[in-house]
């Protein structure tokens, strides 16, 4: 007798194949693990529902595109494979990946373009970058000596996993004492951090995000949009660590949890040091577009 | 009836099992796939014996140790592992890998001190970098605009899988008719490719290879043992791609073959175009070397 599958802590899929995510695996001679040669995107569903799916697409498919690697599959076909993966879950709030990697060469080639591309998905529960204390009382982020691999050694827009740079970073920061880290341009301007876009209202009220050497993330697309909506001042430019750390508010933005406070940067207060205005009403904002039929796509959970 | 498992392709140690390669596997959530949160080395069997693979043992304890990586075995387990994957497999000429990963941390925490890290292993018929007709006549190699990941960024002495930049390096390369890539460092110094170190016999006979942004290769090693050993005058400095360009050898270092000539770069001759005398003495002077009881380790075949 076959017990049924455990699908309730994810689904992924593999060759073809549903399984639960504790028997998921990659064979060890993927380049996708060797060379960390792969693309991938994350898209969350929330309440039933995928938010602003095909935006993640797009980027997955320009990724793709980027690292010359092909997912073999259209963006329908792998709505289709995301959705089977969340409903067999049952989760009603998933962090939701699609993978490309570049399978691997016939035996004794070291010619990428001879390897047959692999996809993999898969759905688990939903995944916050910051727990529930550190988003009431917001996040302590340090600014690291580690630079982020620059944009002339790796694409920075499109999303891989090297992520080396921003472990150590983080490494680091935790052992100060620090909740997460934001790594630098190593010219004196922050850049990013482990998953996540980082924002500040400056000391003349303008929210500034960095625009060079980061992933275009969807949910700093979606701050931009809002704060535009909000009548919010704009800039995206390069942002100086001294311009961060006399901001008045700052937060980080992510698919794992949307907007995240900031109020703490290498243990010194932000602004008075408590979870500003602005932060709230783009986070409060954020959550209520998660009801937009512009960006919601319901998951069908029976079929 | 169980048939007995295919060995001859190659061993991997996975979990504690040994199973044929075809079935290694990694579970997709391990951060060694999710984040390249890994490090690994690479030594080889050549006619029944391990080469250096003290060296190689040490280097792969150093890059855990950059990473904060524990393999959670002794050099001496480590060897046992290397050596039953080798023996299973019954290969006399072996690509030996082991490789340490964050594994995971417990579910909901981004910590990586908080994770079990893994180890694996694996032996496959030996590789070569280059093919026989490209150890005969040279490889073509390519200088790239790709710019090698800084070590402000990753630390490059310790052995990484952060090749997005050597992968779409080799891809211009291939693509332009080249048989390989070599990267720079941004500021006209050549610095390493995908799986090699670089060498040139200058225009003043002097051997040459950077010192700077690349992996301290166990080859590279025995190449600057052997020049010492020959008489042959050598430098470790940055290596401007004008002077290999006019270089009267040249030739790329790796586990993956020894030592490997380039009789052309971007195209155009080395020399007179034609493997030079210091790089075929040198080569001869590595596989004599696999001979020597002080780099050799026999590996017991039969227990
Ligand atoms: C390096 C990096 N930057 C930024 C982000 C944020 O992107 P998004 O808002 O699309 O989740 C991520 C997401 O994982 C990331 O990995
Ligand atoms: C980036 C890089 N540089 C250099 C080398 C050469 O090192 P070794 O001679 O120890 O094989 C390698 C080996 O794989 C490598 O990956």
């Amino acid at each position: 007798m076959t017990t049924a599958p455990d699908y309730s802590q994810g689904v992924a899929y593999v060759r073809g194949q549903y399984v639960p995510i504790a028997d998921a695996a990659i064979p060890l001679t993927d380049w996708g693990f060797l060379r960390s040669d792969a693309t991938y995107d994350v898209v969350t569903v929330w309440e039933g529902a995928f938010f602003r799916l095909d935006a993640h697409l797009e980027r997955f498919a320009r990724s793709c595109a980027s690292f010359r690697l092909d997912p073999g599959r259209s963006p329908e076909q792998i709505t289709e494979v995301l959705e089977q993966c969340v409903r067999l879950s049952g989760l009603r709030n998933s962090y939701v990946e699609m993978i490309a990697t570049r399978g691997q060469p016939p035996w004794g080639s070291r010619d990428p373009r001879q390897a047959v591309n692999q996809f993999y998905a898969f759905a688990v529960p939903f995944v916050w970058i910051a727990d529930e204390a550190q988003r009431t009382r917001g996040l302590n982020l340090m600014v690291s000596d580690v630079q982020r691999i620059p944009a002339s050694s790796v694409d920075p827009r499109a999303k891989n996993y090297h992520w080396n740079d921003l472990t150590m970073g983080l490494l680091g920061a935790l052992d100060a004492g620090g909740d997460t880290v934001v790594l630098t341009d190593g010219a004196g301007h922050v850049v990013e951090g482990p998953g996540f876009n980082v924002f500040c209202l400056n000391a003349q009220g303008v929210l500034v995000t960095p625009d060079q050497g980061v992933l275009e993330g969807i949910t700093r697309r979606t701050v931009l949009e809002m704060a535009q909506a909000l009548g919010v001042p704009l800039e995206q430019r390069t942002l100086p660590v001294q311009e961060l750390q006399e901001a008045r508010e700052a937060f980080v933005s992510s698919s794992g949890g949307g907007l995240l406070p900031v109020t703490r940067i290498n243990g010194k207060a932000v602004g008075d040091g408590c979870v500003g205005p602005v932060t709230r009403q783009l986070t409060a904002t954020y959550w209520a577009w998660h009801h937009d039929p512009r960006y919601r796509r319901a998951v069908q959970y029976a079929l």
